[in-house]
């Protein structure tokens, strides 16, 4: 081909790079386009009336929720304000602008395929739900609450497509806010390293603080609502502090949706990196990221879709979660306590997470643009720029989770609870701080864990993977201790509180170790902000290449790309960290709930007895066979992917040399409906294996007079598939994390670099750990929450 | 150099292909050196003395001790006849027997030097066993019966010390005869296929027989010792059924000692093979055992410990454990029940195994030679021939099993018990057949799986990792749904046997399933001869490779090889079958064990406590934690014979033209220390962290008011840990032997054959499957059951 160009006295070179036309269709959501048809001072007037109602609601349930309003409406016009920021910022030359087409094309129509799959799901699911409520079994006491079978089914069903609904927006809004923002980071990358790094960072905090602001609203409104529409605390009706255990729908619809995003999303983007590389770069030898593969832009997409949209909905559920779970904690234990007034105590997790917000706000603030443009000076470089601005947020977090303590935990019974509670909170600071240094230490190629990978690239792949695999089993024990000196510590704290129960027993512990998740998620917002960092960079870096702007420029954009594949390894292991915390909480909430329904004490799991045990073998199971399906799915769609590419190369020859568009198109509808069939065998196995389990163990229990025997052989799944799961995650995500930085250390020029032996065996490495820390793991993380939360809301049918 | 020999005028293939002196220096241990020494009649009298003596001390006890004391001996006189049989072979041409000489040297070396620091741990172990048993707290009740702190301290130390030593014979046996029947099985080789099989065989089935009589005569000698010593069940002192109890130090130092010789023979294998490949094969581009490689003999030395000796530890262990741990819950059921007789309840696993001694004998003698030597025809393979010798114990042992449960288990309190205790051996021996099925579907190149995995290669490096990566963890599905429905159907067989305690509950669960563990390691002699099987065939393979033997021999070798392969990789499955079940048991044992020691009920482990869940996510923790130091010393280890064999390639150049002898001692040397100090790191974590953990909550459970919570929160590590060993077992087996599979299939001539760039990808997964399949994967096997037993014997410490 080369030999052709120049028989035809034309370079290669002159050519050009890009296609004309790579946008095929737009499209805007019906809501916003519906939104958009209404005259803008209507719509301010409708806004007005449904938020004066909302705080009308709010304003009648407790003052503490018309705060936790206020602070998120503030916070939804301070999202706005960023959008509008980067929004206006340029698109860059045309070319730019053209593959950013291409990639919001790309990155909608599959989210609009997937959330139409997902929400299919769901529908049908909410279905069962109901049946399952409708025709479960109530007790007297039950039905005189006010809480009859039919209402508590459609409260139930209704909290879970709330929840579903709002994970998908969490994950538009994630999406929607990266494809737009990529190409204005790569056009400034042209002007200031600093202006891109502050673009990215702002539409990364965009989309945190909306999600965030979206778990804490929704809560909330529910709550209200349900409050208000129940005539809680009024004669004859529900109390308070069983009003948390309603809203477990909400966190059941919100990781059900998660899990299926990661799941979905996960798969996309790792088949679309490994297919597109496999061809472009190993058989037909262009580079990274070229516009003649025919999936360069499934690749990019991949990175929206993949780690946007699903991260987003990953901590929105994980938020939803562990706010819910404390929520009930706080009630069962005010109520144990017999405190007055245990509203502080049930919506003490709303306020943590509004402080979140302002504090995450403020994080985001402290990062900007120098008036000089020009490079990022050689001793500031971005990751110490995010570091200080994690600091100051952790440093601002610690001292209003202070505050927020001593306001809503101090009661007279036990004056200074609040204060060992403020520890428990610190310890879960702590705790987050120490996970993402122990991420950090495993995957930096600063640290020695990395260097002796690499240095075991040099006698091949076969010991490179064996280290890898060795690394990635040695990182768990770090945090397994740590997570396991937090938990006995922040329920020792609550222990010794001085909250005790009416025969004198201690019974803060619980309560203090939720506490210490939510520590652990006061910065969510920030986290979230460097999470979403990295797939901005990585695509404002891909879009770049593709437009073939200048080795500078690159450069700029190599550096953020880099800076955020270390806050992606280390916000995975934030998410594990909170994972772990979210659902020990859960656990309890999981018995506390079964006791109610069932009537019978529930206070223990004994894992001597032989259901039990097993109960545990297949929880344990689960997490392996889980693994294996998320793995093997990238694997054979990664070959689909293949076959497309080698077959537009050999049907349109004119690709190689820019005659012929190749058809993305074609890549991205393949890799999107492949991911979405291959999501489902996993996901349905993590859904039904539960709820088979419970019935059938249920069944077993019924015909040898083992009362509860389903419930509790679920809850011994529960509790082995959770151990299970963090440590599969840990040793997925480091592991991959540590062989993608090992192969950049060999790149930087170590141990032969570029080209290399070493370096094709470190390259082996980073196409392992790819399905391992972009699929599998990540979608652990959501499994181990869909698990508490799907065991909490099918409780019914284990009884 | 070949040009160099061309000009000298001779071929390079004239040249001699070995050395005319391998072999350095002749060692015969010190024992059998003294016993050479006596005049033979004087032993044979001696003999008959002990033999006399040991009669009287068990007809003082049971005639079912008698009867298993005649079976042992019987079988230990068939082991002689298979062993003269086999040495009386003939050791072929010089040249094979100087190279089976330089592998016994070496497999003799480590031995010698590896069991001496296995025993100077053990008798440090040995004294901390001794002061933590002397100075525990006793009541009253215990010194009354007899049993005074001193005595049990004695006892539990002289146990441990005989367990330790039996496990150390086990192993030794192991490695002695495989070092000599290996050149007996190449000569034959160069006869008869079926002669070499023959052989083969029946050197597998000396030692297993040995193996197994050991276990059973070990813990009979000790039982019946006791017995009559402690005057049991005379007035005031102990009863029949406490009596199992003492014996767990007797499994304790058989765990010990076998992973000690797991790990250490696991690493040094392994790290021989990788090493002599890296430089061997790929860096000079000699083939596979070829002479002048310094690491051949090391690599040929690896097989006879790392497989055979460690195989025998680790299989004496898992029958010596399970024996135990179902004496401990025949007496316990015994007891509860109020059977007069009980002896029956505790001595059948006793005779059971040797039962399973007589049929193993048969099924080892069911396979001869023909009388036409010449090659197996191509329609009976030896694999078929190995599994119609196993169809034929497997009917024997279920007909011997029905007799035993008669025999022994028939109680009029429940007439029809023994039936279902039948049954519960018949689930037993399925469950071990739908093991080894399920192992060899996924292992066996014959099956979807591996061919799928083969297929994987032909995309690259990577793909076939992860492929592989899935086929393991996928892998563990289905044998944990057998291992769930085996043990909750053999606990309710047993549950539903009648047998009742005083207050009418149905007591027999626990004894089912001890005997559906007792059904499926019913057949443990044949299995371990077709386990031992497989590293004689591989060394009868190098010594026909190393002694340049013609294509024919080599054919034949390859066969029995590659069935050898086949056969090791289903013992793993069986060898984890059992090790789960048995696990199970020991943990009811140990609960048992702290209640009598603490005089505390302890009937159940909550993992809804907070520090009960942190106990499972460290003892799940170490599972991980283990494999990872495993595997990495296996990479770290062959990175030194690395050096080593390039430094000698340097130093001597007239190694590579025949010219020199390559100083295969020194590799022999490097490797055996090297894997020595690497074995210490995994094995002093195992052993130290339970009784850490012990120690740690037992004193934050009396400052805080907690009784027992040291010894439950030991026991959740123990169940944890189990759950995640099993698992973590059996992916690591899976997908190291379907690694190694795939590679053979490539080289069948599918996917391009040999040297294709299918075969390298299948090659890197070999390397990796090497360290899993072989080190990590069986020393979890061990390290499950030595964690059973150490929490047994260290309970006084935990309370």
């Amino acid at each position: 081909m080369m030999e052709e160009d120049m028989e035809n006295g034309r370079s290669y070179q002159e050519r050009p790079r890009t296609f004309s036309t790579i946008r095929s269709k737009s499209s805007i959501p019906l809501v916003f386009r519906l939104l958009m048809r209404i005259n803008p001072r209507a719509l301010i007037i409708l806004s007005l009336l449904v938020f004066s109602g909302v705080l009308y609601v709010g304003a009648s349930t407790s003052p503490i929720v018309v705060f936790v309003f206020c602070i998120c409406t503030l916070s939804l016009f301070f999202s706005l304000y960023l959008t509008k920021w980067v929004l206006a910022k340029d698109e860059g030359p045309p070319e730019m602008s053209e593959i950013s087409d291409a990639i919001r094309d790309g990155a909608e129509g599959f989210f609009r395929t997937q959330y139409g799959t997902i929400s299919k799901m769901a529908c049908i699911l909410a279905f069962v739900i109901l049946g399952i409520y409708l025709f479960r079994t109530t007790t007297p006491q039950q039905e005189a609450s006010g809480l009859g079978r039919a209402t508590s089914a459609y409260i139930t069903v209704a909290s879970f497509l709330l929840g579903a609904l709002c994970s998908g927006i969490a994950g538009f809004v994630g999406m929607w806010v990266s494809v737009r923002a990529n190409v204005r980071v790569s056009s400034a990358a042209r002007r200031s390293a600093r202006e891109a790094l502050q673009i990215a960072v702002r539409a990364g905090g965009f989309s945190a603080i909306v999600v965030v602001c979206m778990a804490v609203f929704g809560v909330a409104i529910l709550y209200s609502t349900f409050y208000v529409w129940l005539g809680v605390d009024s004669p004859g009706s529900m109390k308070v502090t069983d009003l948390p255990l309603l809203l477990v729908g909400y966190g059941f619809g919100a990781s059900f949706v998660a899990l299926f995003a990661q799941l979905g999303g996960g798969i996309y983007t790792k088949a679309a990196d490994v297919g597109a590389d496999l061809v472009g770069k190993v058989e037909q030898g262009i580079p990274e990221d070229d516009p003649r593969n025919p999936a360069v832009i499934a690749d990019l997409v991949g990175d929206n879709v993949g780690d946007c949209a699903a991260r987003g909905a990953d901590l929105f559920e994980s938020i939803a979660a562990e706010i819910i779970s404390a929520m009930i904690l706080g009630g069962t234990m005010a109520q144990r306590c017999k405190i007055e007034d245990p509203s502080g105590f049930i919506l003490f997790p709303l306020v943590v997470h509004s402080f979140d917000l302002v504090v995450s706000s403020v994080g985001i603030l402290s990062i900007r643009g120098t008036r000089d443009p020009g490079l990022i000076s050689p001793i500031e470089d971005p990751m110490s720029i995010m570091q200080k601005g994690y600091s100051i947020t952790i440093m601002l977090a610690v001292l209003t989770f202070g505050v927020s303590t001593r306001w809503l935990l101090y009661t007279e019974q036990a004056p200074s609870a609040w204060l060992n509670f403020a520890l428990c909170g610190l310890v879960g600071i702590i705790t987050a701080y120490a996970f993402v240094w122990i991420s950090k230490y495993y995957t930096d190629y600063k640290h020695e864990p990395v260097r002796l990978l690499a240095l075991s690239s040099s006698t091949g792949h076969g010991t490179n993977i064996i280290a890898g695999v060795s690394l990635g089993m040695e990182s768990t024990a770090l945090p397994v201790l740590v997570i396991s000196v937090a938990i006995i510590s922040a329920y020792w704290l609550g222990q010794t509180s001085g909250l005790v129960d009416e025969s004198g027993n201690p019974t803060g512990g619980l309560f203090g170790t939720a506490v210490a998740t939510m520590g652990m998620l006061s910065t969510a917002g920030y986290v979230l902000t460097m999470d979403m960092f990295g797939p901005i960079a990585d695509n404002a870096g891909g879009i770049v290449e593709m437009s073939q702007q200048p080795e500078s420029v690159r450069e700029i954009t190599d550096v953020l790309d880099a800076v955020g594949n270390t806050t992606k390894a280390t916000t995975k292991g934030f998410a594990i960290g909170s994972a772990a915390l979210a659902s020990f909480l859960l656990f309890s909430a999981y018995m506390d709930e079964v006791a109610s329904f069932a009537q019978i004490p529930f206070k223990e799991v004994d894992i001597a007895v032989p259901e039990i045990f097993v109960g545990g073998l297949l929880g344990s199971m689960l997490i392996f066979l889980f693994s294996a399906w998320a793995c093997s799915a990238v694997g054979k769609t990664a070959q689909e992917v293949v076959n497309e590419v080698r077959r537009q190369f050999i049907e349109r020859p004119g690709i190689m040399d820019y005659k012929e568009k190749p058809d993305y198109g074609r890549c991205v509808a393949i890799v999107a409906s492949a991911s979405l069939r291959e999501m489902i065998r996993p996901g349905a196995l993590a859904i039904i294996s539960p709820m088979a389990v419970g019935v059938i163990f249920r069944i077993l229990g019924h015909s040898t007079g083992q009362p509860l025997l389903g419930a509790k052989v679920v809850a011994s799944l529960l509790m082995f598939a959770t151990v299970a799961g963090i440590l599969m995650a840990l040793f997925l995500n480091t592991a991959g994390g540590a062989w993608d930085n090992a192969k950049k250390y060999i790149e930087t020029g170590a141990l032969g670099g570029k080209g290399s032996e070493s370096h094709k065996a470190a390259v082996t490495g980073d196409t392992v750990g790819d399905p391992f820390k972009d699929t599998a793991g990540p979608s652990l993380h959501v499994l181990i929450k869909m698990l508490a939360t799907i065991t909490l809301v099918m409780a019914p049918i284990f009884l």
